[in-house]
């Protein structure tokens, strides 16, 4: 068999999905028969975990082991030699949204270190970075899969790959690309019944967990923008950044400048009138607004923001705060191959990673 | 880089999916750059080309040349030794619907020849043919993939394996399995509207030829058993066989002797009456009726037939001939996965197999 029989993998980030993954990698590793995984560096943003002798760290205890650690984490530049003269095959997992360790891939990749990782940043950051990153892969032969990025473990990327690696023509690619603004929409303007005031949605999302800290960086839209970003480049076009094209902000003009996420939710109910107008210009014309973010490729534009939908539009009649991609290709024709579920939580995110890893390890 | 520099391939079945392949390798072949594909067998069900120092056969007149043969293809004993002779890693891409062919992979396999193949026979077959499939394929290390065998080139089979080989559990599978049943109820009983009779509605599909030469052949609901079989298999249910669990006909008793198709419609009318009723039936509860099939995981129940659904249900409102599948786990909660699309078709059939050839150059 082609595959490895020992890889080394390396985590960085024990957060949520990292906790997540960890416990998908601990019953991966127990039912590994023909290959065996071996965690070999652990760190969150202020420790670490790794031995000089590339001994492995036992999985189940690696978290609670980590957060009692004394050890700090090496630099990025110590990391990549540490890993590059490992006895075995490496897998580096990064589980941060950090820009910094997205900067680094392509220092690990031109050593041969393949990575998994939901992490935006990297492929959404410059096109300059962008091409760096796979063009190392390329030369070294080593792997870079990053399925959660967009929808965590939803088969998107994937699904985008296959159609373009098989000579389809993908035409357009829209959707619902956040679990935030999903619920946002589905909650203030449902297909049935009248929904919540704005505010008051964004509050109750906010108090559910369904927000960041402060609600204003879902509403910006540059999570969605990002997202589009990834999906853009895979199709072929070469966007430059996720603030390269269109993307419409939900924060009104007058609160960007709110010094705190509570202030802006203080403030946000004077606002209220605004997006009701919104909300009942669609439902003059029978239809529900929905926020979305669209690539036209033959005419190459990137967009995100306010859409009208007929409710019995797919995007429409979405549910809870579930994402829902659609893809028109040539061979699809005019009814889209569509993709839809939860787009966000630590378990669904760490099994597009985990699902990348095993990628990663078939072809290694 | 793992991958082997030189792939044979051998394409069983050039048909309207054989076909649509060829197409496809050939523009993969075309921008293969680090991985050489040779076309080195093709057959259909009465000649062959190969030649017996293994030289390629041109991919883009490979159809036409077959059908202007005067060699009649070997015998599938003939045809494993000849492949397990070939100088380079061998992928055997079977398109036909072959049940021959299908019983034959565990000795293509034993010879490390890889398989991919949209066809459901092998692997809805008898449980033990899976077995002996699979457990050929890990002692070998060949590779065996039939992402198209349920829904064409829709990500099915992918989207469940990843899910149960990163540890997600599957409670259940529902959906619309078969395009014909698809376009069949989407048009005798819509969300909107009245609807067609059923025997005018079956006369349409098969005009549009949505049906097999014999309507029968995709009333008796044996195709979407087969793809039940075969995704209840991977979610861990050892059925036994596709009619080894409740499947639904759609063709009255009387009617079963027919001796033609064109019997059968012209004598169909006489039936309309209990289709009706039931479609009376859906109505009176504000629903609508499908043809569906489920899988409940932890009752071990398989089951194929009617069922009724609100007019908001994604399954009601499924449009055209597009198949729909609902993958309901523990990590999605509540909402399921879905994955929708055009479930038939030549190419998105064939487009499944290419990328599945894509996975197995990828690991060989």
């Amino acid at each position: 068999m082609a595959s490895a029989s020992k890889v080394f993998i390396a985590v960085i980030g024990a957060g949520g999905v990292g906790k997540c993954f960890l416990g998908q990698l601990h019953a991966l590793a127990a039912r590994r028969t023909t290959q065996s995984i071996n965690l070999g560096y652990i760190s969150s943003s202020k420790k670490a975990i790794y031995n000089n002798d590339y001994s492995p760290i036992p999985i189940d205890t690696a978290a609670q082991v980590l957060a009692q650690s004394s050890q700090s984490p090496p630099t990025i530049q110590q990391l990549a030699e540490y890993l590059a003269a490992a006895p075995d095959k490496v897998v580096l997992v990064d589980n941060t949204s950090s820009q910094d360790v997205a900067d680094s891939y392509p220092l690990f990749l031109q050593k041969g270190i393949s990575i998994v990782t939901p992490n935006k940043k990297a492929f959404s950051g410059s096109y300059s970075l962008w091409e760096d990153i796979f063009t190392s892969a390329e030369k070294s032969g080593a792997k870079v899969f990053h399925e959660s990025s967009v929808g965590a473990g939803l088969p998107v990327i994937s699904t985008l790959s296959d159609l373009i690696d098989t000579g389809d023509k993908v035409t357009k690619i829209e959707g619902v690309f956040s679990g935030t603004m999903s619920f946002l929409f589905n909650s203030f303007a449902p297909t049935q019944g009248a929904g919540g005031k704005w505010s008051v949605e964004v509050g109750k999302a906010k108090a559910l967990g369904y927000t960041e800290p402060d609600p204003r960086d879902d509403l910006n839209g540059l999570d969605v923008a990002r997202k589009l970003t990834i999906l853009a480049r895979i199709a072929g076009l070469p966007v430059e950044s996720p603030t390269s094209f269109p993307v419409q902000s939900l924060i009104p003009k007058e609160l960007e400048s709110c010094t705190s996420g509570d202030e802006f939710l203080e403030k946000l109910p004077a606002f209220d009138e605004q997006m009701e107008e919104t909300k009942k210009a669609a439902e003059a014309e029978g239809k529900v607004v929905r926020f979305v973010g669209s690539i036209d490729v033959a005419s190459k534009s990137v967009k995100v923001g306010l859409e009208k939908f007929d409710r019995s539009h797919p995007i429409a009649a979405l549910q809870g705060s579930d994402n829902i991609i659609s893809f028109y290709t040539e061979r699809y024709g005019s009814n889209p191959l569509i993709v839809q579920g939860a787009g966000a939580g630590g378990e669904v995110t760490a099994m597009g990673v985990t699902s990348d890893l095993l990628k990663v390890l078939r072809q290694i």
